[in-house]
């Protein structure tokens, strides 16, 4: 039973509650909640080993659906007694990105891919999930707005990686880039905080042309 | 040219039809339409192999895609004849998902995966193709819809393993999990059932935030 | 540093342009505007070799990751000089769709798959990039429009195909089914043009209901 297996199912749960979250915004009923909240827990991580070539985590240890399904149950029960917000959908789904990029950037080192494939592994098992979530559920995925989402994980992957570089000894740079990705994310959702103006780009033309059929 | 196989192409042929239909909202031409048969059929299979880290049937056995080809343009050729009617997506739908599903239970466990993987194998298997279809058509899939749709096909996965366990010599088991999962889902689409009350969950607060952009 | 490898590097290029001017119709930064661009130009590949099993390109060679995110960056830098156009995102990606198809084509059969197989591995991997970006993009994806999308990339890949069979000798067979496929859509998209009324599709129908959640 060690550290990164329990973070692995922390991330887990908080993914599985955002699923939900993100699926009541609909008239469900509690499969479709289920379904909902275990694809957003797990997705990100199927993406990631299937791109790899690696046997699916949770085919292999079968427990992080378990943990899914019963989160996403809970979850559901829960529903009459919380009031569930957007908000919350995004504080949860903070958590999730930072312990599941930090663990993935981990493994996938650990098997001996390169550094930059690995950040873009573990950028990926952490959006994967809620942009599933997002896509499935109808609604707008976290990448599609202006505060800072990607950003935040990718700088934490890269400082994770860095530190690792500079300080192969220190054994907390996981819970230093867990807490980075963690307080940036969720200062982006506070302040809305964005990139200065000369890094944002500002839709202008023709999106009627666009998003018309 | 066992059983399997023959419903097997059965059911290539009606996921392949709903997808031609589900396209027909859209000012498309044969060939737009063909991919969109084609995916919807051969979808869900292709997301199972792919996870469980197998061959793609349809690369191992092209016939599934000449027999989803050729449905597609023949149902397009049909349009003008047929009214065809979201109504008869639906049902065709049911068929599919009630087919695929029980196939690919079997044929998971046939290769000595557990009886859970197995199940989230037949549920994934049966409703991918379908989930694609309505991403790629840009409308809301059916697991989004306050009809039953995920339970039946879980319900009746468990109900084929629970049979398998109980009745290990019975050699319709299969046949039974189909017609319950069709009939379930077809009683769903006519009645327009849903859970009992204590099992929705029914959106409040903040839509409009989530769905703008 | 062969031919086909610059022309692939080409095709990363064009298409991860297409993918920041799809994303600079939302307010995005630069890393936002980073990592679609980075899906779409990667995206396609990506899908053709999870389904047949190989290893995956970019991690194999992560020039192609480079390639396109320098791309993107460069691309986000000149939107303040240049007024990007849906009309300039189509076009780029009818040269990425040429030059990925036959590519992929070409690859696949020298892998030894049958020839129906490298076809549809190359109408995959030529609109699996653009499918993806403006599904995360949340635009309706080229396949749902009336032009002609998918037929010159489908009997582009069939004439290279065909050429192949009746002069194997000839060595400029690719280029010219790259130039097919390219002028072909180029016309579509100039001319708006759609194949003929008999094989076309209208919705007519209950749109409505199904488009309602």
């Amino acid at each position: 039973m060690n550290v990164a297996y329990v973070i692995g199912l922390a991330a887990t749960v908080v993914f599985s509650m955002s699923g939900v979250i993100a699926a009541s915004r609909r008239e469900l009923d509690v499969l479709g909640v289920l379904v909902f909240g275990s694809i957003t827990a797990i997705g990100g991580g199927t993406l990631r080993d299937v791109i790899l070539g690696n046997a699916v985590f949770w085919i292999v240890d079968f427990n992080y659906v378990w943990v899914a399904a019963t989160t996403a149950i809970i979850t559901f029960f829960l529903y009459r007694y919380v009031n569930y917000t957007y908000r919350m959908l995004l504080y949860l789904d903070a958590v999730g990105v930072a312990l599941f990029c930090v663990l993935a950037v981990q493994s996938v080192l650990a098997q001996g891919y390169s550094q930059p494939v690995a950040v873009i592994m573990g950028v990926l098992t952490a959006i994967g999930g809620g942009v599933l979530r997002d896509l499935l559920v109808n609604q707008p995925n976290l990448l599609v707005k202006p505060e800072l989402y990607a950003t935040p994980i990718l700088l934490g992957a890269i400082l994770y990686v860095v530190t690792l570089n500079l300080a192969p000894d220190f054994t907390y740079s996981w819970l230093i880039a867990m807490g980075f990705i963690f307080l940036l994310r969720a200062a982006a959702i506070h302040w809305k905080l964005t990139m200065p103006h000369f890094l944002m780009i500002y839709p202008t033309a023709d999106e009627e042309t666009i998003l018309e059929l």
